[in-house]
């Protein structure tokens, strides 16, 4: 892996900022029809005609568009990254779980979310599948080991499923437990509507030598808030 | 949990595979969709005209549609399962990134699956997020309990990151390792296109105790492949 990896952006803050209001809310459309695509209970034709417009839609879209991955890109500010990509929490991408509208720092450097967890994120019936938990809690751990100073990637993760998550609102919770050198503790949780908390979670999360050297890396990780 | 959560489906297998082919499509073309609005850079007008568009498809899927997540389904014939809202293996689940069609078991009762893991699974740049991993990870172990015949629920889930996961193609494979009483212990891996392994995990699954009352349990877990 190349620390290079950190592209600056080249827009502003006034473009960054309408380019993010036009494709977010794309995303939130795409998030929309996913669910709705689940749910519906249309008669067949009129689901292959859907499917059909779909299929139009997805070819406008491609007329101009990027290879692969989004990335990470640094900026328009110091401390700004776009990483909107990410699997749980990417602002154009539909699978993402955290809404960082819904995601805090709390003055003990707790990194709290709150979520909504509908039929998509389903394992057994009616109950969060327990890798989505797993993928959340990652997330929120990699994130609380930076916010807490001790940034890396993960190393080990851990996951202990108390009771079953059922779907709706749910909370999580993430902290660094410890640091020692390039290695972090980090510890999580994630609880149901009354409270109850369903799965623990404990990583250990390494920044990797490279890394150490290399001043963007922690700046990033430390702005993950 | 109720044990009464399988309703079995009033589908012929007739009805079933019509069903399953269109609503498949229509599964396929929105995640189709979700790749193509994370990469497009067409303008922000058009990309809002597109939006539009998907608001429009979305209302008229939710012209008729269920309230709430699908659940599990058994039949029409005496071994299936229609969980078709999974997560990650899901039939209308567009965030499902195992596809059932690449899934196998081996004589050693071993579950396979090749992936294509895209831009939708990214966490730090061009990598895939630790936290998919533990999702995919999560769903093979749970299924190679049940095909070696220690079906439950995850209680406990750990992994263990070796290397970096490059997104593209790459394979996972899963199995039971032993079983006591109600509990058994499943491994399993992620390996890059090159044959490493990216990915370690081991999970301790543990069968509910009502679930050793009730035969639907037992017969749907164990036929999971």
């Amino acid at each position: 892996m190349d620390a290079a990896f950190y592209s600056r952006t080249t827009l502003s803050p006034e473009e960054a900022a309408e380019h993010d209001a036009v494709f977010g809310a794309l995303t939130r459309a795409t998030r929309a029809l996913a669910d709705a695509q689940l749910r519906t209970e249309v008669d067949r034709d009129e689901a292959a005609k859907v499917t059909s417009e779909i299929e139009a839609l997805t070819d406008r879209l491609l007329r101009r568009a990027r290879d692969g991955a989004l990335g990470t890109e640094l900026g328009p500010g110091p401390t700004e990254v776009r990483n909107h990509g990410n699997a749980v929490m990417g602002l154009r991408n539909p699978f993402a779980s955290i809404d960082v509208a819904r995601k805090w720092v709390d003055d003990a450097k707790h990194v709290h979310a709150e979520l909504l967890l509908d039929g998509l994120y389903e394992g057994p019936p009616g109950l969060v599948h327990g890798g989505v938990s797993a993928l959340i809690l990652d997330q929120m751990l990699g994130e609380a080991a930076a916010v807490g100073g001790g940034p890396g990637m993960t190393g080990r993760l851990t996951l202990h499923y108390r009771r079953p998550t059922p779907l709706g609102e749910l909370a999580t919770e993430a902290w660094l437990d410890s640091t020692t050198g390039r290695k972090s503790i980090a510890k999580g949780q994630i609880r149901d509507a009354e409270g109850n908390v369903t799965v623990e979670a404990e990583g250990l999360f390494i920044l990797p030598r490279w890394a150490t050297e290399h001043p963007e890396w922690t700046s990033r990780e430390k702005t993950f808030e």
